[in-house]
């Protein structure tokens, strides 16, 4: 949450790096987590699979009947609509889907997906490619506008649920299908004398690839996916190229800068987070997936750079980032406006992807923080606690017309968060030679393998609204090895005991884990109780936006009031910088939550008039402030995470 | 400045109401005035004209050329451009160079007017028609589109200067150019059956005409204003209708609501200043023109409504107004972002005239308060001290983007400004039967006639730098009137001598006048002493941009920092609220202002991180503001009125 120090230098060597356990080998039992996967099975599945058969995505798969007229128009000029992402969608609404058949048998979902993806089987041309706009509407123009139209993209996410499909199901109907157009795709891109040295304008296909190469150990979808990353913002451009290969001017471009689609430098030569929030998360998630795989110290380097500016300067406190919405991202350091923050809920999804390979490829806890607060606040603000109702832009403040919708023209968000939390499971443990690691607090248990042996961790926690946990380490026979525990970034009071005896945490942690190296047998437990006091957290003094405020925070969580559990207008509202606040759960509210309760001071409006030359009178008011994740849901008035503090 | 309530019942019969000083009987010779209109007769005046003939402007008046392209289109769908208003931009400089040739003869000046005149005169139709966009461009469109084009704007802004030129100049050309026009438009616009029932989108014409009025006494021109404002907003709405006869679909319509016009509905039943700011404030002058002659109670009353709408909820500390750029215009109660301000020059110039109606129609100080802090903030800071460089926007603060600019492509606010410098005088002085009024605390010399006296009123004072004025009352003859000083709203402690005998303020003070009422004789002396400290002054609760900030005035100005006077980034600053304030007349500083210095605090970023659990360190730093109207002069940076108060 606050942000740490990066490490000083680089850790051991790429095989050292820890490995994630997958989310078919981890159980989530906690009472928010794994009800957001119930819903998610229930409710926002079959929710996504309604949207998608009634504004007719599935239909268009079937690409030899004529299409219709375009019903979801996303430009103007007619150059872009959102139909051309449809595939995108359908990709993660598989993703999404599969994750929660590896959690619970679903026949009927499991035949649901398969008649999908016998469509999408049915469509694929003999030579692999795929792509349901193109192949219906736009069979000219395959491939000839990389920059804005998305074909990658939506190969990429294919992929994506593939991988995700065959993980849980084990069946390789999607995976083989994917295969053959990620081989297309393989034959049509890279620097030989017949291929195009494009790339996609919307990073996803890097990302795709590494996951299909680690499924499959096929080394050229690894080195399909190094060259779109070595290829990206090569002079000449080849977004130039292209637009003059289409008969159009380069110069003529709507978003004016390639720094839209972070293609405006070779990647290595970047070293500010820039653009399209999303697509510049998608991108380096694939070049820390390529920096592990290769270990590509200098795409390390780039990682980190970019790390640095992006927690440093351009990050919300709830892990949101893109400020803007006529980038749909970033703008100017410090630049973090709370009303008008765009804050895409995929952008925070994509913040996760990649601080968890950050966290993974670093083993530095800075990384696992970030990922954490962005889950638990910017990405999963995102979904309704019943699962069909969405956030796309999360801002910090609202006048009280921000709601969240059942359906967008573009509705990436909504199959994006809940492909999330449905694979919420990998995120939790890793394992490395002679380690396994624990990076989120869950109730549930873990299952994995270290140095052969295999390992059980059975997690019984309040967590996030109580910092204690016990941790139930059950290997199969006796071992050595180390247990890397997160000591989050936010707490600054730790303690840990091991069957009962103390560990002194200032002698194992390192890296903000607490790594205690000894011979694990089964029935050992960890104690780690994590002080979770409440917080009051100060933004940089060029934040101008919050200059003077104070964002409430305990253990994991932002806090904002919303206006129908207070008294007064928001927006006339200050802290006393030495306001007691209290926290309780409250088990009837929003589903269960902790709350936030002190003495505010309520401005009041004195006076008939609008400016005075005295300050306006004041008065004790009661406060109460919720999870930010779950604001919304109410009756609708004025949000605020920032506070201004008197 | 700080609004005063609105009194609570109509003054006297309109008979007592009070009529202006004409700028043809006051000299102004303060430093501050009397040098902004030397800089408007000797470089505004010539650099408009210059500008004008540079972009083709004259040339556009000889109608009977071929029109070359549009070279300063305005919108994209060619519905409307810029060049559509020229006339009224050439109407604003005859304006202005009239009111400059009343205060120094100008024989080059004199003729150059005389032969844009004879332009204009020359084009125009037998009918009595004018308008050489429409004459040469579009002459089958005349009066087809009142909702869009501008056509009776510009023939009001043509009537206004006609009316300055003759009052000015005692030359009848433009003048009986403009009657005639004015009676083609009194013949085509009307309730008879070959009568079109329009009204313009853009008021100006109606208050034009009233002036037409009073310099020619022809009811007929009263009354056509009067039948301009009735008509306004009545059902069937004249602009559905003009556009379904242009064969255009009325709900088509590119602002989506009448609001922007204030035509939403018929004038005496709006209660809230909506839409378009400058078109605002030319209606509600226009109002109070009618309410005045036509002693129309139901007029004044709106009036008074909207005044209360207007300075209660919906005004910049500035005197500026219309926050919204997407209307140029106003928006929600309270909402008065900083940063964003639109706040159209043009806008407080209009403020100017409405209030400078209200003042004489009502004969309240609250009135020529805000008269005051429109004028010596939001509007003056429009044109700058060498009169070359305009801002259209006028914010509250800035990022160190805004600048002066030469030309704009809707050049409106340079020669509305500068016709408000140059016919200043008009605004110091007025007389009602048995009464004189001081409304405006100007270094110089106003020549009346009260009951028939001759009467002249020299100030002596620095005023607005101090508030010492000493007034010499030099009636021709001894006689018995009231003299009436106004006693600013800004203002909590005055003292009043009148030949060195103290006056009891609180006795002789009414609607915010002090009002001495004897037998005044010549060298008759008044010392008028306005305490004048820095002010602290606070928004009303409910204005969000300015929670826990404060802006400092000291008598009519508003002050603000530039980065270019301050050790820290602004935006990195708060004023402790037990800081002393100095204050200096800085004689060599921006054409001579007063400054205000004093210790800030300067928040540090003493972390290298975004967000952080302890509040930030901070320093105290020297800080100093000047007056906001002379901002942007030096090098671009950071610009702040409300600064955070700790």
């Amino acid at each position: 949450m606050i942000a740490r120090a990066l490490p000083a230098s680089s850790p051991t060597s790429p095989t050292a790096r820890h490995r994630p356990v997958p989310f078919t080998a981890v159980d989530i039992r906690d009472r928010l987590w794994s009800e957001r996967q119930r819903v998610v099975l229930e409710c926002t599945v079959p929710f996504l699979y309604d949207q998608c058969e009634k504004i007719g995505m599935l239909e268009a798969l079937d690409v030899t009947t004529p299409p219709g007229p375009l019903a979801f128009p996303y430009r103007n000029d007619g150059t872009s609509t959102s139909v051309m992402y449809w595939d995108s969608d359908i990709a993660k609404w598989i993703e999404t889907a599969s994750y929660t058949l590896a959690m619970h048998a679903n026949p009927e979902l499991d035949a649901r997906i398969d008649a999908v993806i016998a469509r999408i089987t049915k469509a694929q041309q003999a030579d692999g490619y795929f792509n349901s706009f193109f192949q219906r509407r736009e069979p000219s123009r395959q491939w000839t506008n990389l920059r804005d139209w998305h074909e990658l993209y939506c190969a990429g996410h294919l992929i994506e649920a593939a991988v995700a499909h065959a993980q849980a199901t084990g069946k390789d109907t999607l995976l083989n299908a994917m295969r053959r157009y990620a081989d297309h795709i393989g034959r049509r891109f890279g620097t030989g004398p017949d291929q195009k040295r494009g790339y996609c304008g919307h990073e996803e296909i890097e990302l795709a690839l590494v996951k299909l190469y680690r499924l499959t150990d096929e080394r050229r979808y690894l080195d399909l996916a190094r060259y779109f990353i070595d290829e990206r913002g090569r002079q000449p451009h080849y977004f130039d190229i292209e637009a003059r290969e289409r008969g159009q001017d380069p110069a003529n471009y709507w978003h004016r800068t390639y720094e839209y689609s972070q293609s405006h430098l070779p990647v290595r030569e970047q070293d500010r987070v820039v653009g399209h929030a999303v697509r510049a998360m998608y991108l380096y998630s694939a070049m820390a997936d390529l920096a592990a795989e290769l270990d590509d110290a200098s795409l390390l380097q780039t990682c980190r750079r970019l790390w640095s500016d992006l927690t440093g300067k351009r990050l919300y406190v709830t892990g949101g980032l893109g400020p803007s919405a006529g980038n749909e991202g970033f703008t100017t350091d410090y630049d973090l406006p709370n009303e008008t923050a765009y804050a895409e809920t995929c952008a925070s999804v994509g913040l996760v992807f990649w601080a968890h390979r950050m966290a993974l490829l670093e083993g530095d806890a800075c990384y696992a923080d970030v990922m954490e607060q962005a889950l638990y606040n910017g990405a999963l603000s995102g979904i309704s606690l019943d699962g069909e109702r969405f956030f796309y832009e999360n801002p910090l403040a609202s006048r009280g017309d921000h709601h969240r919708w059942v359906w967008h023209r573009c509705p990436c968000c909504p199959p994006n968060i809940a492909r999330l939390i449905a694979s919420l499971g990998s995120y939790v443990y890793s394992v490395a030679p002679g380690e396994a690691a624990v990076h989120l607090y869950v109730e549930g248990r873990g299952r994995m393998e270290v140095d052969g042996t295999s390992l059980t961790l059975t997690q019984t926690t309040r967590y996030p609204w109580d910092g204690a946990i016990a941790i139930s380490v059950d290997p199969q026979e006796a071992a050595d090895f180390a247990l890397r525990l997160r000591i989050p970034g936010w707490c600054r009071c730790a303690e840990l005991t091991v069957n009962g005896q103390t560990i002194d945490l200032s002698r194992v942690t390192e890296r903000g884990y607490a790594r205690v190296e000894r011979r694990w047998q089964s029935g050992d437990h960890v104690r780690l109780t994590l002080g979770m006091p409440v917080d009051r957290v100060y933004a940089h003094p060029d934040v101008r936006a919050n200059q003077g405020r104070v964002a409430l925070r305990r253990g994991p969580l932002v806090f904002c009031l919303e206006a129908t559990d207070n008294p007064a207008p928001l927006h006339r509202l200050a802290l006393p910088r030495v306001a007691e606040i209290a926290c309780q759960f409250a088990p009837d509210l929003l589903g269960g939550v902790t709350t936030l309760t002190g003495r505010a001071i309520a401005m009041q409006a004195t006076e008939d008039r609008l400016y005075s030359a005295q300050p306006w009178g004041s008065e004790g008011v009661p406060f109460k402030a919720v999870p930010y994740h779950v604001w919304g849901h109410r009756a609708p008035g004025e949000m605020l995470v920032w506070l201004p503090e008197i």
